[in-house]
């Protein structure tokens, strides 16, 4: 195919779902060189004028399956409800199309490792919108962390709450804690062993809203993140204890979101002071890097496309997808069980992703 | 005994351990009128030259038994660490004399059992300093929700964080968490039925320095408090979930600690809409209600004094503390089995102490 | 003239200057019922490509004239650098149409009166944008001083600093600090009699980019507001001391922009204690009531458009305008005296603009 | 004469006024080796007995005189009302001894200028207590302007506000702004030529409450301060602005009091681009270096006894105590004319202080 530009680089895209999200998705797309979108699909005629009216020359359907019939189209972008991932997601892999799917992946991790599956047996990308992790901040945290700077990670805290907006197809969990799940899976080299989380749905007959979610690891490293749909304030802060720094992350200051402290503790095993206090404390300077403030949207959907231009895997892949469904699926099993511990499976990422055992 | 001023209704103390928090209490109790602080005891003659540089006055000695045998002293005072004040609480109350203990009241709740009753057969005035309760906030919090003004209790979320000081023979929860296990205590009309709680301690052969825990209410209330001695910043922020408002306190304000939210959730359960959202959104005006600015210690102090002359029991009497002790024994239980759930004993406040299954 | 709805209620809008403000008047006209913009001038052809593609069935042209030519207009928007408002608006008036000029109103005081007069003479609506009137946070904060819960107006005390964007065509007192002078001239019901204002421009050749101005009324209250484009934070915030209670107003808070404080001075001139301290303090609650969160060029937008179909003035008309230039114009004359007082003219509502002494 | 420690080296000291800053004066010289406080005096006999109390050895008085009088006081210090400070401070020198005022030194400058000549006569130590000048914050932010990180300093800009305490023998700028100018003073190397100020007493009878200070200087630089008794709120923030980098200095802060940003303008007059806009803006990390973190006062008298011991000038030394009172003199000078420029004497460290012209 062709673009007006007379290169062949331009991948045709389709969109299907123009809810919340799908506004800011179809901008980044429409802003983007290289890319440019064909259709949207949606069930709602309202939402589908709204899109003419913005971009009169994109096509609108009601049908999903045209999108998927399209031949012009390389791409589908899923922006639909949880549950109708797995199915508009492999019928676009099975007609050859590459595939961007919002979070979470799917709603079961069975669904997840399908979908894997099949998009590596096609050698198509498949993408998952874990945004937060291509925010300037999350990729400075994750420098600061390789770069070793921070020392031995020992803890993640986050406190992700704010007032509504309740969810009715899933609960808190895979809501607001699905972004620590993947900001901790970039930025340590280890994936969680088990988890024990408790929660509550305040109103009967809807999902979870306040849960409290521990992650454990093989190194001795915790995690914790605390989300609610019921606090009267908004908070996105998450604390990163290093054994040389430590660092805070708060999502709603206008500037300085990612705060450096060189603090400390220091810890004597020395057998002459055994009975007496082993832990002493280091403090010196805090220090604020400045951070990339690009919209990380922008910044995914540009990955996006370069990865299927390259035949690279992008940094949220399928399988990044599938390992924090799992996550959700084990903190929504110990949330119900009231905190009990739900081991969660270990990944390599060069193994099969079929077991005999499932 | 008769004072200088001829009146016989002085107190006449004894303090026992002289370390972080000693001088906070001599200076309260010194500086309260009907109270004369007759003597202190500290295994550090350092300690006890300090206490007679400030107050000449004040009888030193190394000897505790010293105090327990003076029969002038009426009331015991114990700040010493948590190991010994079962030893020192117990010769206080067989000596007839009235006691103060500070938190947490003793290393296991058998002990605190056995004080309660040995308190409650001689009518002697058994008070466990949990001095956050008697601050301005947390006494307004109690007013606030007991005047219903917040609707039904949802849940109570703390954040009690900071770098430091690791203690050598309590780990974080009865050091920090206790806090928060007090003030659910004061401001909630039931007590909590299990606890889940996860863990670490990073420095091995020292105390967890970081945990996790959450509260079950029978009533469908949750709490939770996150504690650390590893954090880069001091948080002390507590949210308060109402049906009808919320709160936030922050105890490092310098003003306005405590925030009344007019907001909240509307729910309806009407058949008509049971397949749209049912939940809407409230929000109105914030309000922070002027709160006592005297120093809790103070306040806690006269309370004590003004418990033994009128024999009532304190509002952090015994029972209060050994009520926390099995909460901080059921969540490190609970943090040791990786968030297993562990169920706490019901309390009944008319009901005997001892059972037949202990 | 008839719209597709078959009324006759709809004013077609000429728009001049598409630049950084003009995207935002032409989205809030765009979605309001009852306005139609017809046409767009501008002299950058890269700006009305913009507009075109955004908006396809708006007419776009360079000559500003055309407008002015289209009898189909009834109302012209100017948002131009503050040096053509004069010739932009009297064409506009002349030729009969409504006019709204982007803040400040013109580049002299002399100037903005020949505009109102022409209005005036016209009976054509002529509104000057100083939005910030048309928030939540000041319109609120002008009930509660209207409604006499402050008591009398002490002082008016605003920071609004910034790093950038340094203006070409106006000093920093024209693109900042008029935004406090507007927000006095509404919420007093006197206006200032004098000014002293101080500031530098510490890149010669440039207008000034830091100043400082005090605004003096005959009641004895005090306005003052720093302004800078050199600032290494944003800031905006206003305190408003009254006698008997006190507001502060942070614009950057996500919420709880206005908070009131129930604080003040008690005096005594008690003679039996004129050689004591005679002023006492009062404190009390502090309340945030909820704003009104539309965005408030939207609520200006619609008031314009009210305001020409009622033929009643604007909060924000022609006289307030004229008002807010020439204290711009005495506080540039004061700032480059170093600070010495300018008077300023007295205005009353009902008197006519043209004076002999002129 | 001789200290128990056998050393000649211990300065004997005799404290003038027992008032609000008196105890912390007190407290800090008892703490300090080589110092013994002989004696205080003070009309008020309730506050000289809450001496004795505290301090069983000091010798207490009604009579300054006798302190005067005591041969074996070597220094005094004088922290009663200002009015006296003359009085006082002349009958120490005049005794020879070595001489500690509070600020600010004295009620006009030509008292302070015959204190200056006397101590410089008789070759003794006269310190004024600017404390600010001791807090590590000011030291620090005094070594990044010295070293050159931020260029050439552009501005300083503070606000100190706060709700009472009402002054009743000075008015706000000799009790807030004062802070300002000394640490001005410290901070530049160049002193102000000339202030303009603005402010208002809002109680008839009453020091001015409320006051803005400008303060220009040769280089271009311009220093302002907003100082108030009636502000709901108590903010104590400075912003200087340097060339290079920027400073935030949040006194309120528990920690990171000061913060260097990596901010700024880069300005060009290429006559190339002369017709557009020419500055730039450029921004970078922040960072907030560790502080020391000791009492600014125990710094202060730590080093008036090593400036008597090496009869070296103090920092903040009676020639330093002498411009702040100039500079207090002009601003309130000025304040009286509504902002009026007023000249400030100009101070060459070597010059002679006697001039023909007073």
């Amino acid at each position: 195919m062709e673009d007006k530009l007379g290169s062949k680089a331009v991948v045709n895209i389709g969109l299907i779902g123009y809810g919340y999200w799908g506004p800011n998705l179809l901008r980044n797309f429409a802003e983007l060189p290289g890319v440019r979108t064909v259709a949207v699909a949606d069930l709602r005629p309202a939402q589908l004028e709204s899109v003419s009216r913005r971009y009169p020359s994109i096509r609108t359907t009601t049908h999903f399956e045209d999108l998927i019939a399209d031949e012009s189209i390389e791409a589908i972008v899923v922006a639909t409800p949880v549950a109708t991932h797995f199915e508009f997601g492999m019928a676009a892999l099975k007609a050859g199309k590459h595939l961007w799917l919002e979070k979470p992946m799917t709603e079961t991790s069975h669904q997840a490792e399908k979908l894997v599956e099949e998009a590596e047996k096609r050698s198509l990308t498949l993408f998952v919108d874990h945004t937060f992790i291509y925010t300037g901040a999350v990729r400075k945290m994750g420098e600061l962390i390789k770069s070793g700077d921070l020392g031995k990670i020992l803890y993640y805290d986050s406190t992700r709450v704010n007032l509504g907006l309740f969810q009715r197809d899933v609960n808190v969990i895979a809501d607001l804690a699905v972004h620590d799940f993947a900001i901790l899976d970039y930025l340590l080299d280890e994936h969680p062993i088990a988890v024990s989380a408790s929660g509550i749905n305040h109103f009967p007959g809807t999902p979870e809203n306040l849960a409290y979610i521990t992650l454990f690891y093989d190194s001795g490293a915790i995690g914790h993140t605390n989300v609610s749909w019921l606090a009267p304030v908004k908070v996105r802060k998450v604390l990163v204890g290093g054994s040389k720094r430590m660092i805070t992350y708060d999502d709603l200051e206008p500037s300085e979101k990612v705060r450096v402290y060189d603090k400390g503790i220091s810890f004597t095993d020395d057998p002459k002071v055994i009975h007496e206090m082993r832990v002493g404390y280091r403090t010196g300077d805090m220090w604020a890097p400045k951070l990339d403030g690009s919209e990380a949207l922008r910044v995914a959907v540009e990955h996006f496309v370069e990865c299927i231009a390259k035949g690279e895997p992008p940094i949220t892949d399928g399988r990044l997808g599938l390992r924090i469904v799992e996550v959700i699926e084990a903190a929504t099993s110990s949330m119900r069980g009231r905190g009990e511990t739900v081991r969660i499976r270990r990944h390599k990422s060069d193994e099969p992703l079929t077991y005999a055992s499932r």
